[in-house]
């Protein structure tokens, strides 16, 4: 696999959009993939997304998958309804500390303002501490609160940066529920990789079937019988038509997103798609894209 | 596929434990499913399970998918580590409506408390009244909260039952995102279906596998072989072990649920789970079921 010298580095003006603000995990896996980019922080992924559409920006990061909480529905549902391609995907390890106003003490902390995603990576050291939860819709904004409001019942889960932005203290570090705690997040641009003959790339597909039954296994033959290996399948209802009758029967409309590990530049997956693409009712390449852990 | 009646409904006094409290969704589900049952509250999910494991309960009730958000990953864990079995699939229309105390409008509201799952659902339609979200960690402490503080600024997202337990009105019905908003529950007992040899049922299993790569194509294929269909994958990182090493490489280590078309009372499943069983780390037969909708 390419190691991280394959990452956008060398332009140091690349923009790159994420949901989030200064002092969030996605700033650090940011700043870290991209050492000299200029990173520009949106209140929500859409907006990231559209910032890389309308040329705003170079790149946007979206986290697909979490090695605890494993994937993030969302960020499914946002490849299908965007217009853009992944051309990197990125593994780092995530610490997760608990941090709240200098003085404060764990015994005082009656609520956690966090995101869900990171409140849920943290689920079994919440439930110890028997605190509520608050969701917070983006980025800092528990920090924030706890910091303008000198809020000394209220904690937040961030990491070391946050607690230097806001003026909080680490109470724990390390309190996410495991560790490692891993999480996967993709590199989205306007444009395709053009993926080198020799290399080791995921290609990343979605596809939606027809309404017969028996059509995921003829779907899949068309991997199966050119040895093509599947790393991930995920099953997601079709949100614009998430029912569909059978009979007299009532489906879940599935559409499904597959990860393979091969190279659209391989004849092999080239021909496997265009079978798959007669059964379907849609296919859709997301990308083809080599894999880095930073 | 069997109708209503295949439910345990001949047994009047059957105890059915379910995560939540009166008024909430699940419990509607209980008691339509089960019209003459015991219903059972309980705070978590786990109690619901553990209740049946100790036979302080008859069947457990576990929401495993909605149509317009996807999979309850908790609920696949639990199917891991508890030792039930899955013995009928339950779908059910969910209608969500928006609940506040008596002369609440709705330019009033500023906080809304509801369960991370009924929120979600609702996300589009927060997001217009532009209210701030709130956890809250089982069944309707949101309307016990609204209605024992007098809260005038918060909301709930509830049904009718849960507005006339709590003395809250309707402000706004069909609340949800899209409709139909289709909920799978799963019914979980002690002992497995013995499937009839006739009849429609569905197989539910989940398998690891080896450390090697391409070993879910082999997995499959003692599927494909056999023309047995797969109506839904779900790839989920492995909780005792998320990573895995590949030379020198990090990877995801993803444990698998599956959900066949096919009875246990066929020998070509058993066969199918035979073949699978020796390139599998491990594998478990989570229940042979019919489905009802109700």
């Amino acid at each position: 696999m390419p190691g991280p010298l394959s990452l956008d580095t060398e332009r140091s003006n690349v923009r790159v959009a994420y949901q989030g603000s200064p002092g969030t995990v996605i700033e650090a896996m940011v700043l870290k993939a991209f050492p000299n980019c200029t990173a520009l922080p949106h209140k929500r992924s859409e907006g990231a997304l559209e910032a890389v559409e309308s040329s705003l920006a170079d790149k946007a990061v979206l986290t697909i998958e979490n090695s605890s909480i494993g994937s993030f529905h969302q960020s499914y549902d946002m490849l299908l309804s965007h217009n853009l391609q992944i051309v990197q995907e990125v593994q780092m390890d995530v610490e997760l500390c608990l941090l709240a106003l200098p003085g404060v003490q764990k015994d005082d902390l009656q609520t956690i303002f966090s995101h869900p995603q990171d409140l849920a990576q943290c689920e079994y050291s919440l439930c110890k501490l028997g605190v509520s939860k608050k969701n917070v819709d983006h980025g800092y904004a528990g920090a924030e609160t706890i910091s303008k409001q000198d809020l000394r019942d209220a904690g937040v889960i961030g990491n070391g940066r946050a607690a230097e932005l806001y003026g909080l203290n680490i109470l724990e570090c390390n309190f996410q529920d495991a560790s490692p705690n891993v999480t996967r997040y993709l590199v989205l641009a306007r444009t395709a990789n053009i993926p080198k003959e020799q290399g080791q790339y995921k290609t990343s597909i979605v596809f939606g079937l027809e309404e017969s039954p028996g059509t995921l296994y003829k779907a899949l033959v068309a991997f199966w019988k050119r040895d093509l290996n599947l790393t991930k399948i995920e099953s997601r209802p079709n949100r614009g038509k998430p029912m569909r009758t059978l009979g007299t029967e009532k489906q879940f409309n599935y559409i499904f997103y597959v990860d393979l590990e091969a190279s659209m530049a391989e004849i092999r997956t080239q021909n496997a798609l265009k079978e798959l693409e007669e059964i379907a009712s849609f296919l859709r390449v997301l990308g083809c894209y080599p894999c880095t852990t930073i």
